[in-house]
């Protein structure tokens, strides 16, 4: 972030700028494979402090990895886009070392609310959950800075 | 947690041995205020590494701190509750330092499922967040070692 | 609403207004109770044309009566307010000749969106179904006709 | 249904019994496009008794069209599956004329619940509303008479 040499493709991408900002994904270790307007891939390892007390996958760990590809599919231009809410149904139970990839797509979008399916698989592919996220487009911009 | 003369109150309560267990929750900084059999308080600090792009609380971490609620509510004896999924919806954004309280309350329960809802409040009581979670109980009962 | 002689409820309170001209309600036999802003009573029994190819309940018409007391608790001034969606979970099943009641409490409300609880109860106040209602205010105002 | 002659295909299929014992479905003119394992497609038109009070299609049906769907893609076997809940959020509103259609997709399934999408669209292929249903298998057959 404090490189004066890379700032060009963060003010280009408001995209760019808000993974760069996002400290949360990142303490997560959250990482991001691939993006694109109305869509999104990103991935985390499950580490021993993201389990629960019967050794699994907390489920507000999982919620927060499909939440960030999220954000990230509905935010396509400087207006932000938060989410009003969410579902999650919990398919498979994860625990340390797993890899999760949450998958998330746009399913229908009008001026100013959107519908987004994020799946969450494991490195065999198989579904730990299906999320759907409602999102809400605001008036205001980002950054908000001059 | 090693200490041999504090044992007897973990062996006694599965929720106390459950919560020692959390070390997701632990993480997060999540403390539990009070519990009772479908009922939990508990609290959290919002910290820098919780905020996402845009600053404001990631969406997730509001969503665990509902979820830990639940997870103390909806177990009460040996067998295991686990959540089958949640619905969110995010009322108020927060930011770092803020102090978020989740309330959650069984809202009924049948042989093997129940539904709860929890609400997360900051420091001034207005609702941040509801969350509504289902919950399933397996037929393993913890901890599921000798 | 012909009647000249009886236009004055209606004139004055715009959820009479909206009640009145609801044919989906009416045709599925759903009555009224009580409402208040932020609250709605309604009753339906169910009729045998009303069952699915399982012989309880179709969810849809369970759903339909957690619907209309939704649609009441939400209006409360000459602003449309309409449903942007909603999710139940069933309970129970009922079958031909059960009297549900749908009770609706407002639990939260923004400028322009609400959340309500629904719960549909059967004759001996066994809970049938959970919905909880997410509610968007238009700038539509009723009635639109001049 | 009395045609002795014509039993055979009704006792070889439990969907084609299950849809034809569906009272519900038919008093609201819900016809079956087609089905397999895991899908369906229904079909319902409009009509002036499923308008609520702001005279736009009552949520309660255009659920109950989704929810049809639903039913239909979540059994293929004698064993009952029923609804255990479902989110729906609305997109467009129709009106009296208007041909809805529902498509219902299974999305997973374990060995006892599963997740389907149905998408309900009007007749220039605009899309009215997005539902996702959580189905539970019972240990009951169908029919449960000799």
């Amino acid at each position: 972030m404090s490189d004066p040499e890379m700032s060009v493709p963060e003010t280009a991408d408001p995209i760019a700028r808000m993974l760069a900002n996002d400290a949360a994904s990142e303490s997560l270790g959250i990482s991001v494979v691939s993006y694109a307007p109305g869509e999104a891939v990103v991935r985390m390892t499950v580490r021993d402090d993201m389990l629960n007390g019967f050794g699994i996958t907390h489920g507000g760990l999982v919620f927060a990895l499909a939440d960030t590809a999220f954000a990230i599919a509905c935010n396509e231009d400087e207006r932000i886009t938060v989410a009003a809410g969410a579902d999650i149904t919990f398919l498979r139970s994860t625990g340390a070392g797993d890899v999760l990839t949450a998958r998330a797509n746009r399913r229908s979008r009008s001026k100013r609310t959107g519908l987004y399916d994020v799946t969450v698989s494991d490195a065999s592919d198989e579904v730990v959950a299906e999320f759907r996220g409602r999102s809400v487009t605001t008036n205001r911009t980002y950054p908000t800075e001059e």
